[in-house]
């Protein structure tokens, strides 16, 4: 008989769920996304993420996998979005599904991974927007914040940008492959590209260019902060909500 | 002592109101507003908007006059916004204030009112998106929406693309300067821009341009459908969600 592997790439509006991770609450996505897999197959399959999410970050492109046993699965791979979308939330959607081999991990065989973040830079917030971007009144200098992006690239000890937890100290060291800052008009996205992230380390990367954007850190700031190692000589968290998981890659 | 006149310009995400009108419930967008102005000015002001809206419509530029006795207006017209901000729920947001003539009239003076109007092209919705796009899971045929929506443009009677009102057939002809659909992606927009609008008149025009992209209609519907002068010869409406208020002129 054997066992099936499918990955999938799943899109959601984090605002109303606790982060990707099963809770007890029963409001992570992945509750939900198991919820339905347990209503199409008799095995109620486990699903794998690949990225935890913070509680009100987004995703466009979380990328998880599951098990299934080979006779329970009685249809074409391209039909699960549908069956799963019929049975998720509308804040939950799977935007396509694929057959991997088992040797495939969602959370072991990332590749990189993308984030982007909204600012919302105008005095009068968007209200379509106020669930997905940051409001940041004051005007930015975009010029200080590419300095101080680029600084980011590279392999570096990210310790005095992670919110402290124990494991992840033993190894903080991360690689970026980019770091950039785009304005049109009043919106200012921020694409964060690693291989792989350290707790809470891209909002804390926003929050402090965006405080270099508005004068409180100098556009050179970021070497120091990154060898210092210490959490309090950097930026603030950027608040969640204006976070996107836009894509992994194996 | 005199009365002062004000022009505010209000962007609101509709999804929580009956639409811009007061209501008995006090669910409209303007009972908001008014109550904002009542704990600002002893006099209870009234606002008047240039436009209903339909419950569920949002709105990115819709303009309100309101009057207020000269005495109890004690700050720069430029601070209205900051003030009311404080004090308006975050899903309603007074973009602008600006003092303007007693002669103004936000309703009777408009100039040209343009809708935008979002539609969601893909298979899968996009979850971030889906209290402001419609969901066409179906290939649109662009070239055949923009035959017809060219054929909108101009001086047409529109009794066939309103939902009934008594009073407004009195007067059904009105004129279209613009109506045109753009593509990025599965991301599809209509702009809809002319001197005034029949009740629920965007959202016929939308749902038949939709229609025709599907193939329901062909692309040379439109002129016979306004000849015929018969609701029930032309589409569906599209959903309220999608369109936009997006600027009112004077």
């Amino acid at each position: 008989m054997g066992t099936l592997k499918f990955k999938l790439t799943v899109a959601y509006d984090g605002s109303s769920y606790h982060g990707w991770q099963t809770q007890p609450s029963g409001r992570g996505v992945q509750d939900q996304v198991e919820r339905a897999l347990a209503r199409l197959f008799r095995s109620h399959p486990s699903v794998v993420g690949s990225s935890r999410t913070d509680a009100g970050v987004h995703a466009r492109g979380l990328a998880a996998h599951f098990e299934v046993p080979a006779e329970e699965f009685r249809m074409p791979a391209g039909h699960l979005p549908l069956a799963l979308n019929a049975l998720l939330p509308p804040d939950i959607r799977v935007r396509s599904a694929a057959r991997v081999p088992l040797a495939f991990h969602a959370r072991f065989g990332t590749r990189s991974k993308q984030y982007r973040y909204q600012v919302w830079n105008h005095p009068v917030m968007d209200p379509l927007r106020r669930n997905q971007a940051w409001h940041v009144p004051r005007p930015l200098d975009l010029a200080a914040m590419r300095t101080a992006a680029a600084d980011f690239v590279g392999r570096h000890d990210f310790r005095a940008f992670t919110t402290n937890r124990g494991t992840e100290l033993l190894d903080p060291v991360r690689t970026l492959t980019r770091c950039s800052v785009r304005r049109r008009g009043p919106h200012v996205s921020l694409i964060i590209e690693g291989e792989g992230f350290l707790y809470k380390m891209c909002r804390a990367i926003v929050g402090t260019l965006v405080q270099i954007g508005y004068g409180r850190y100098p556009a050179t700031a970021v070497p120091a902060m990154l060898a210092g190692k210490d959490r309090r000589q950097a930026g603030v968290n950027a608040p969640a909500h204006g976070l996107v998981l836009w894509q992994v890659s194996y």
